[in-house]
């Protein structure tokens, strides 16, 4: 029994590290194909990335898997393995189960369909016309009923859904967080849109020699402390990060000749969720634990350094004057307090991904309302382009003047990421509240960041968060980072302070 | 009878597509890692690496593999395909006899084997201390030599090792055209060597500027008709050239601060080998085949573009200003014709890398002529050091002052790389060849140059060699772009053309 139980543990391992081989050989194809990869290669490309996911797949879903996890899971053999050996059985069933559901020819046909989908949806954005995308939209919608089905409804249709990127988050508590933000953030964003004293933002826009950007964003990473022998920071129209593996994350930003501070803030925002992946344990390493927790915890951390840290005056008072001394006469006449209030400004707008911390929250919680009623209350693809104007008219009092920037705007639906938008938000949230805990258990924690000594906060956030990667659940991180369970007043609080102070309200 | 033809190969051909994808991701990964992987992820990247090479290992030599090669072989299925299919089966066969004649055992061992012995030989260079590494090739010899038995024999047990990098090439041809270069070029380096007419190379060693050298190189490329849609250059310790689909194909070079040609001329070579990958036929690409017929045809390009043109006069005559205006005030003294002879300085030396284009080729001879000792006519390990010596002297005229600068020099011998130094100087024959087809196929050849319309030489050499890939032999390229069959009378009449001019003998 003993031997079965040690031989099906080591081949379970042993399968384990092909995965997660696999996964990391696709994470360095997708780098490069973003990062400068040639563009008469991609068609030969995609078929090589088809292949490596399909053999990915058919490991993780092989009737070998299958009976090893049985036999791990048998409650002898269970009780004898290490907590990391349960948790990555349990993660591992979770996938195999999630994918062996799907019957192949239903899959393979809706991967088919997304990826036309993909395409219609950049012409419809491009044209803003909604109803070149609405049938692909309607046909995504269908699918993904159908999978529910085979998956098994939550408490809801859709928390079926929002378990896929943040694992044990339910619409009941979401429902719950989000009323609570709303009422508190539609009145506050009114508040700042009727103050007199809106932040001079007319010297951010000059002509910023991307050198000198580019120095200043490796200045910052490193003082985060980001390791430059453990990750690399390179260019991409669309930043992103991704681990390969602890001892190799790789980043990317975008500089613009005419903006400071678009670049910087999306190194920093990449820089969080870099720093996340390079501190996950050792233990980890090779096992498909190795990466972050979940999409809402992984968004707190890029959004806690962007925004708590890197938005905040203690820190422009530290760096500042390593900001202006890069570009000698640009900003000389501008004093560090008007820098710290133009980066801040708020104001009602249109597309999400330019909206700023606080009215970003409002974006969400729109976007959660209507895939609530697509998969609860089983709204059409054809009702969206009215729910989504009426709801940006009541929450940010303003109306898209064409689908392009209204329901259009954003590619999750158009690849079937229903349940995602949240993690968004769930990021400010946690943010907000490890930021709260942090101010507790680092009584210098702002003088550390005027400082400039940025790398304790870093080594806390290693201890609660990091290391952990996903060996604990996204609950279980926030318990055991801030002592309770997610609490959105925190961000409220949050907002209110940072705001109330900038807007003089 | 057809149905089972046309599955056999439709299931054939799919697995061919899937090796083909897992040598392209290979492919990124190690480009990846010589290009500025992070530090601190190897490790976990090897072991993708190794799980990856595994798969397709396996893929290559599977029992299905040799059914499907049986069937597609039979003489009424052979019939039916079509040429480039045929020349498939027979690439595919060649390789599988290769692989499955070792047994797995023996193979796991001797790859463990060359692992440790790579990382002894770099201590003993480093160290020059012969000794340190001798165990080690005495056992790759060992293992080498069961790997000829096992694959057998051919006229001699060397031609085995030849085989695997010149398809085709035996001792016999090689005795043949390495003596009739050895008998001319031991000369022809002596009255070199005497000459008072010595170039003048001491304005080569400035400080050059590297964006400018960069530019240079780019500039050259293009010029060459590099397709920068197809490729990238970018910057390696080592530089090497990689196709991973005819769609995408980089280079690497190494720019040195105080050397204006170093980078210069290892671009050129590099988009040599890369003008090859870029310009393989379109029915070749996702198979094997799409990709150099030898490692000889292969260096063949890299050095025709390198030495035959990259080192003429009129291809300095044409870009020399081009040169020369992106290092204002550093080369403006220095007349075309005195640039041009110091890159074309001959002189021996004891390394192979840094030697000349006349020289070269003697370095070659030499590890050719130990080579054959060791499998021909069973020299060991302990009698190679002085072998080396004793063939420097007698060749080039100056002998080595530590064995790192002698026998240890070259990393092939401790990666079990028998029989393929001779690619390098095939290569150069090959070039030789081909010039003088082209001189007198192109009667504008050397306007050609001499106005940088490089294309139509290009398109020539995409005609009668490139574009054929693996689909033909060395020798039916080399008798098809040419009318005959390797002749190294070219290669002497070349080189004597151009260095008794230089060198006014």
């Amino acid at each position: 029994m003993t031997t079965t139980y040690e031989q099906a543990l080591h081949t379970f391992k042993e399968k384990i590290k092909q995965i997660k081989s696999y996964d990391e050989a696709l994470g360095v194809l997708y780098w490069d194909l973003r990062t400068g990869a040639p563009r008469k290669g991609v068609n030969t490309r995609s078929e090589a990335i088809g292949v490596l996911s399909t053999e990915m797949f058919k490991l993780s879903t092989s009737k070998e898997m299958g009976e090893l996890l049985s036999q791990l899971e048998d409650s002898a053999a269970s009780e004898q393995l290490s907590d990391i050996d349960r948790r990555l059985v349990a993660e591992t069933r979770k996938d195999y189960d999630r994918s062996v559901l799907i019957p192949p020819q239903l899959y393979q046909e809706y991967v088919v369909l997304t990826s036309q989908s993909e395409s219609a949806w950049e012409e419809a954005k491009e044209k803003g016309d909604y109803e070149e995308f609405r049938p692909y939209l309607d046909k995504i919608i269908n699918y993904t009923n159908q999978f529910i089905d085979l998956w098994g409804t939550k408490a809801t249709r859709y928390d079926t859904l929002l378990d896929q990127y943040e694992p044990g988050m339910t619409v009941a508590e979401l429902d719950r967080v989000f009323s609570g933000l709303r009422d508190k953030l539609v009145p506050l964003a009114s508040a700042i849109a009727a103050s007199p004293h809106q932040p001079n933002t007319s010297f951010l826009k000059q002509q910023y020699a991307k050198d000198a950007q580019k120095s200043f964003s490796l200045f910052v990473l490193e003082q985060m402390g980001f390791d430059f022998q453990a990750g690399r920071l390179d260019e991409s129209v669309h930043p992103f990060a991704t681990g390969l593996n602890p001892g190799d994350v790789r980043i990317t930003t975008r500089y613009l000749q005419d903006d400071v501070t678009s670049a910087l803030f999306g190194t920093i925002h990449e820089g969080g969720h870099a720093l996340y992946e390079q501190n996950i344990g050792e233990d980890l390493i090779g096992t498909t634990l190795a990466t972050g927790t979940s999409m809402g915890i992984h968004e707190s951390q890029s959004r806690f350094w962007e925004n708590v840290i890197g938005r905040s005056r203690p820190f422009w008072e530290r760096y500042y004057g390593d900001l202006t001394s890069r570009f000698p006469g640009q900003l000389d006449h501008v004093p560090v307090d008007d820098f710290y209030r133009a980066t801040n400004v708020v104001a009602p707008s249109l597309i999400r991904i330019e909206a700023d911390e606080l009215t970003y929250n409002l974006h969400i919680i729109i976007r959660y309302e209507i895939e609530k009623l697509i998969f609860n209350e089983g709204a059409k693809a054809a009702d969206l382009p009215q729910i989504w104007n009426d709801k940006y008219r009541e929450y940010l009092g303003i109306v898209p003047d064409s689908n392009a920037n209204g329901v259009l705007q954003d590619v999750h639906w158009s690849g079937g990421a229903f349940g995602y938008f949240p993690s968004y938000s769930l990021g400010n949230m946690y943010a907000a509240q490890i930021a709260d805990t942090l101010e507790r258990e680092l009584p210098s924690f702002w003088q550390l960041v005027g400082s400039g000594d940025l790398l304790p906060i870093k080594q806390w956030l290693t201890e609660r968060v990091y290391k952990w990667g996903k060996a604990r659940t996204p609950s279980e991180i926030i318990v055991g980072a801030t002592g309770k369970p997610l609490d959105p007043s925190h961000l409220v609080t949050y907002l209110e302070r940072k705001y109330k102070d900038i807007y003089k309200l």
